[in-house]
């Protein structure tokens, strides 16, 4: 692949339903990341309709330790242009995106100056960007906005929209294992056999670093769906809800500590990392 | 908008129907800003299930007066890995990819060397690339797949695929005043309106300079849609089929010699750059 990597901050799509008491090793680890006890932690609570969603992240965060934790509830698109919520995105060491609808964030967010800082400052700055369900679904260039579940790709099953644009190496699902999402995400590969499919079960995230390594966090798995072979697909010629054929697809499934790499495409197992 | 222009060479998509025989001014224009009789010109007539497609170019760039013109004919996917015609690709000043069916151009090219190399070199040697009808779609990051006719936005009136990736500024429509194409051009837009629609009449093309300034060559009219100033989109509350409501989406419809700015989304008249 001759798409270079352009971020250099962590990104970190996690895949719903993150332990957020108990050990919270997801939300520890981006706070860590994101400077520890000096982090300052900004939240985009937007994808939710609930009114709560923003300040019990707050709590969360502060619970663990974190020194700033603070909510920005952007709820219509003039709100992406509020100086002050701005200004707490400018000087953020990390932003975490929460879930619910990815269609809010992208139609609320998109094309405002909001997104705009997040894109830049994750590219140049080292912004830390993680999001949960919705959240992990908009940071892709290519976004998964909604689609049909089962296991097997079919015409028209998935239908995608601009999202953030921190990856333009693969396409992310989440709830994956709980959803039976892997035929949509098979059908928005097939579309163009470019990208990478990243699907992850809830409570489980992909830390993805500057180098676009990705390395496994939490209790399920994260299926890689990997294109590069593929020697036929028939998504061309199929009837919309058709079934799709794809011939010689990779997919790993992967486990915590598991690493993938998203240039070389290449997938380790915990073990070979530890004794690195 | 923070995106840089990250393109060194002209990309030309064209709405289809483009004159070939009399004045071909748009052809004609191609070949000229690809050498003119110097100009390497390769075809690639993927996207037609027609065997005469990429021959009947080849007549045509040499009636111009094009030095070399040669259809490269890839139908399937290891078509994408054969040196020889790889090689074409390497050393052509221009590319010209036909219509038909933009996902056979994505299901088939895509994830390949073929778009690597056209990609790569737009990017940092100033290949010029044209595209007609599919061909056109194909170019930007988002294309659109296919949709539904009719003037006004519906929720999954439009389904999105993973493109060549040669702009990220613009989503790119084409036949557009003859198949009635507005509808599905501001659904596209709204589902993240970070991006600006380009609708292409028949006969009609949008050259795109390296600076991201577009100027309208053609006997019909390009439309432009931009949402930088939308206060408003129903679209994430909005079910599947049903029309979409859009606040302060502003529109210019541009015929020849106009021009539009990619960056700034400034548009002028023909007169005044004519004055300038």
């Amino acid at each position: 692949m001759t798409l270079t990597n352009y971020n250099f901050g962590y990104i970190i799509p996690i895949g719903g339903a993150e332990e957020k008491l108990r050990d919270a090793a997801i939300l520890r680890r981006f706070a860590a990341l994101s400077g520890g006890g000096d982090a300052r932690i900004a939240i985009i609570p937007t994808a939710s309709r609930l009114e709560d969603t923003g300040t019990k992240y707050e709590e969360i965060f502060r619970g663990i330790g974190v020194a700033e934790a603070t909510s920005l509830p952007f709820s219509e698109r003039s709100d992406g242009h509020r100086e002050d919520w701005l200004e707490v995105l400018r000087k953020a060491t990390g932003v975490y995106i929460t879930g619910g609808n990815q269609l809010r964030l992208s139609t609320i967010l998109g094309g405002t100056p909001v997104a705009d800082i997040l894109r830049e400052r994750n590219q140049k700055e080292a912004l830390v960007v993680a999001g949960t369900s919705a959240g992990a679904s908009i940071m892709a260039e290519h976004m998964i906005a909604y689609g049909d579940e089962g296991p097997t790709p079919r015409a028209d099953a998935v239908t995608l929209a601009p999202g953030l644009g921190l990856t333009r190496h693969a396409i992310i699902d989440q709830h994956f294992r709980q959803r039976n999402r892997l035929g949509r995400l098979l059908t928005a590969i097939s579309y163009n056999p470019r990208l990478i499919g990243i699907g992850l079960d809830e409570d489980t995230a992909a830390f993805i670093n500057p180098e676009s390594q990705l390395e496994v966090v939490g209790s399920g798995a994260i299926t890689i769906v990997d294109p590069s072979d593929m020697t036929f697909s028939s998504m061309d010629s199929a009837n919309r809800h058709a079934p799709v054929s794809l011939i010689n697809v990779r997919i790993h499934v992967l486990v915590e500590g598991c690493t993938f790499d998203l240039i070389s495409r290449e997938a380790r197992p915990a073990q070979l990392v530890e004794q690195s």
